[in-house]
């Protein structure tokens, strides 16, 4: 099969032609992909891209709209969305852009050319969070140092770690897969073909779907990361599993504990009933309970088909409060870029050590009361008001007692640093390599936020109780406190003997 | 559309009728609600209630019954089970009883309420232990102790540590979501809603599905624990997900064990061909590998629809022993009250701290002999006699050599106690507040129970081995040990320097 | 019911006869077993096995053949394969044979019973590791002595702790339940039944399904571990959860870091659209993203058919490295029996100490090029060459470095070895037994298989980053490091204090 794909490849013959629609560019691609990749032609030949001429999209009625542009350039009016209509954009912006068998084409397709189309989404997008989550990271020295001292190589010497820069390649494997790399072209690179010799961008920190992704154009975000290539499924993103990939414990638990929860048992056992692909997507109708896109992203009609609740890409925009502790909760940062915030110690982060927020970076308590009645406006749909508002009110609380017992560690680890038992920010040390600062991280960023993130989605309560939760919380103290006390105990039996060693020298 | 809701429920019209058999204040509930919370009147028209009149219903043959009650209230007979059937019920016992514009309505919908149509589910389910959950916890002066100790907030001054009492908001998101909070109406409050202002009970500990949830009308249990409102699914009843709720890891991982089993590997990707919903559920036909319900609460048939096992919603009635150690295994309690139980040293636990069993109020060989020939009748549908009765074997010896772990660890707490490295029991100080009765708590809480209910679900191996189970057992025992090495090798050479440090003085 | 099935089976009735072309041996089985076993006899029914006559299955394009042989003996021809087709053969070799109401009988199907129709099944599998899993665990004295001293019972003395051999049941319960148990036959035993007292064989270490199962006719290994009995389906084989009962986080998170990576999201929310059945298995059609069995087991066909990659039951004819640290990374063995390994310090394990492999015993660069070939055949259905290559060059640095923090972690251990601060090789002392010794095992079994598994199946970052994998590697550094330095600490401390008190004396 290979060689009459070989032949058929060479003569630039149509082959088998998909349809009437396909521009002669994406046939030709195909007419070769279709051997050498089929996985992927088979997955864009199930997805709506390759059955929707934009033009016939655009005129549907805009509840049901997939399409957010209002008009698009001729070129992509007549034909389906194929290979060359995404991979042939904007090819002057593109650093990874290359000739290949006579067409000009770019590896990495972006936020900016998925924008010819989808316009809204990405203008959703862009400003937010997750678009920033490299630079998030990255340009936060001490968001970075922690990066920095987890994933780097150790060096032993006797009883001497020295901690070492992590690699390119363990960035790209472990932080930066969800947060994004920054995609870099080194140059051309030749790769041997059935076809011959041919010529490929050289890219660094490639492949990667992080939702912060910046792209050889400049731009931030991977829409890939949730519609994955080449199906672009809008099932696949409004199914948890797809968040999952990155909101798993024990740092952001949110896809564990919505699976312990009564929606996610729910979700779990019913879902074969529900309609994932239906826009509008209808209460009670096409769904019955809530996922992750429910919640936070997608719009809800009523059975009726009457919009209750608008869809948004901006994942904060129904989020009053950042459950996620840096190191405590705080209202949402009014900018996606969070690396300008300062707090009123100077450091980057959204609190103080003692818990005081950066509040000129954060929304005020309008826009939060706005966020939340976007958020209350879905739960309302299947509960009572009296329902709802005792549920935040639960949540408030183990916000309130979460935070508390972060401090109380950091009460702790300061009376370390204090009395000479580890080295931090009063040495001017990393605050994050010694044991009990480690132990000082987990009480935050896996208890504390397991703890919220189950209270939110009420139901998982083995996550607030015994798995990483207040069972974390409580014994993770008395551990902090164990080592502190059994390193002074050492400290003033070696301080004594060195006296009674001196005293005896001395006599 | 809110508009025209308002409108109709102001003029109290009929609306859309949902059909001639639907009483007419459930009419008139529906008539708003459907507008306010579409979910909730999906969920019902989706339901078996909503399409099914007790009259009808009470004539079908016994083993495909779903209604147990052999008469109910001429009010109920000819129309189909809707908002006002359930919340209309015995309004004179409901403390959260209140007039919602002209109608009598209670908030909860309690056992007692369901018990028109249900009555033999009640009657096995009200005397059970989980019906019993809230008190066989606050009643227990010991589990109260650690409920106290591991969710109640902290304060850290200096290096020491003082435990406050939990929360009402805590116990709710934690212990008691499982366990059932007790509801309290602490009055009446205001509530603005298009309709204008109403008032609505101010319910305190609510909401909460909590299986031992005691109600506003005095009763015990929430059925919507397992079957949720407002479908009653007995799909949803009858699939793991709902039991692994409550039922998760680390503590009582009966969930994660049964996922990692051969049952629940076929389950999981079997499950699209089974018929949940056939009453009776027939081995072989309907389903073709044990779910929890299967084993524990659903009504068997064979293929051809013989009666092979009986429903009984008592979950413990097909359990001889309980592998929960509290501290050890013993004969299942006689009475679903545990809180009743002494043991020889006085202790409200089912053995003693060094796992002599409360034999008095546990039950004996009998009726051991009993529930295990009922669990054993499922087994043996598929395996062989002398199969199960090798599986029993095992893990009979897996209880044993557990319980044995459990001792020796109880062994070294002892030590601890007696060595003045930590304080307990017998300094009457409380013996879950320190590091080294945290380590013993996970011995027997997480380590001790995993081993033994991926023993008992056979196929999970790597709970029996590496995860929580004697990989924990073993690696535990071992960290408590060097922990007590440490202490009293640090307390040695504090009192020797002391000696000297007198001795120097007395020179 | 019972009574008529015992009546039915005294007379040897044919009773409800299945079909035409059942052997009157097997119509025996079922008129009885129909009635006992309902379960077994419906799993058997919905099987392929219970609808397929040999000849008739041998005539098929060999593309589409599920059974392998050429030929078959005659009495297998023209008759399913039913109850006595499998458990009457090659009864003279099987020490579980035994006479069952007239029929020669044995209990365990082996291999080189379903060898008769699929010999290139038992061939691959037979010389590969899974088959040898009984032998290289017990055979390796190191591998030996890690089993005995975690699932071993112990018993403790004041604060010293002895370790016991571990019983049969628990070897059984744990590691062997996945490697398999050796089936003995101790001999026969009564049973009363409803037909009256019979004999069966009285098996030791049975039920089991483990893969390197020791069975009663010599043979290694239990296809029913991946094709459960009696349904023995391609589907159940073909999915993930199925390998998920061992290959389980902590020790080998094979299944858990599928289930978060980007393909596993793909299964799970796509897999009800596929065919699970289908040989040959289409890419793009038949499924849409790989599971365990697409990368490392099954034929695969392109959408029109075209065979592309070869099935094979050796587990590792696609796999080059072993990712699975013993204590490092290695090539693949040459011999699936393992156990023949000696390293350069003439360890029975795979590298020395400081990572030296054992080549001689290890696959070499021509053959790792070949199987590397083989998966990444498999990968190119869906990805560029350019991105393949850069996923395994990520994955290369990942096995560098968490063979480095292994290296790391042991040069601790040989520190706290050197400076009798724990007793192990250079001491002839157990290795694994001391909380610093089980700190080490983590390293390279828990942490670096994790961070290596998640590289290998990217989008798996959370594995990578914070559950087990470089979070793991670096703070149980630490804390091997502090633990280190705080017992070294006391030492000199009573060194000290010792001699002190000595000089007191000598004074």
């Amino acid at each position: 099969m290979r060689k009459l794909i070989v032949v058929l490849c060479l003569l630039m013959l149509p082959g088998v032609a998909f349809g009437a629609t396909v521009s002669k560019e994406t046939q030709s691609c195909l007419n070769c992909h279709r051997g050498f990749t089929p996985g992927i032609v088979a997955d864009w030949e199930n997805s709506l891209h390759s059955k929707t001429l934009p033009d016939e999209a655009i005129e549907k009625p805009k509840a049901g709209r997939r399409i957010s542009a209002e008009t698009v350039p001729d070129r992509f009016k007549h034909v389906v969305v194929g290979c060359y209509e995404c991979h042939g954009q904007h090819t002057d912006k593109h650093k990874d852009n290359f000739t290949h068998f006579g067409f000009s084409i770019n590896v990495v397709v972006s936020p900016n050319d998925c924008n010819t189309c989808h316009p809204t989404e990405v203008a959703q997008y862009t400003p937010s969070k997750k678009a920033q989550a490299v630079g998030n990271l990255l340009k936060n020295p001490v968001y970075h140092t922690l990066v920095d001292t987890i994933i780097g190589p150790q060096e032993v010497d006797g009883t001497t770690i020295t901690h070492q820069q992590p690699s390119d390649y363990t960035k790209q494997d472990a932080c930066f897969a969800c947060h994004g790399t920054t995609i870099e072209v080194l140059g051309m690179k030749e790769r041997k073909t059935p076809l011959g010799t041919i010529q490929v961008p050289d890219l660094k920190n490639w492949p990667n779907q992080g939702v912060g992704r910046i792209n050889p154009d400049g731009t931030k975000g991977a829409c890939t990361s949730c519609h994955p290539r080449h199906s672009f499924s809008i099932e696949i993103a409004r199914k948890p599993e797809t968040c999952g990939q990155c909101h798993l414990e024990p740092d952001v638990p949110a896809y564990n504990v919505y699976k312990a929860s009564k929606h996610g048992n729910i979700y779990e056992v019913d879902k074969d009933h529900w309609d994932f692909k239906a826009v509008p997507w209808r209460i009670g109708t096409d769904f019955t309970a809530p996922t992750c896109a429910v919640c936070h992203v997608s719009e809800l009609a009523a059975p009726d088909g009457g919009i209750l609740v608008e869809r948004s890409h901006d994942f904060a925009s129904r989020l009053w409060v950042r459950l996620f502790g840096l190191i405590y909760t705080h209202p949402q940062p009014k900018n996606g870029d969070t690396s300008i915030i300062k707090n009123a110690d100077g450091l980057p982060l959204p609190t103080t050590f003692t818990g005081k927020p950066a509040s000129e970076y954060l929304i005020g308590p309008d826009e939060q009361a706005v966020r939340k009645n976007r958020m209350t406006t879905v739960c309302k749909q299947c509960h009572s008001t009296s329902w709802v508002d005792a549920h935040f009110a639960k949540m408030d609380n183990t916000i309130k007692e979460t935070d508390h017992m972060t401090l109380q560690a950091t009460k702790l680890l300061q009376y370390a640093w204090d009395h000479g038992l580890a080295k931090g920010i009063p040495q001017g040390a990393n605050p994050f390599d010694e044991a009990i600062e480690q132990k000082w991280i987990k009480q935050w960023l896996f208890y504390g936020n397991t703890a919220r993130y189950a209270s939110a989605m009420t139901g998982a309560q083995d996550y607030v109780a015994f798995k990483y939760g207040w069972w974390g919380l409580t014994t993770n103290l008395e551990k902090m406190r164990e080592e502190i006390e059994m390193k002074e105990a050492i400290k003033k039996l070696e301080e004594s003997s060195a006296d009674k060693t001196e005293q005896g020298s001395a006599e």
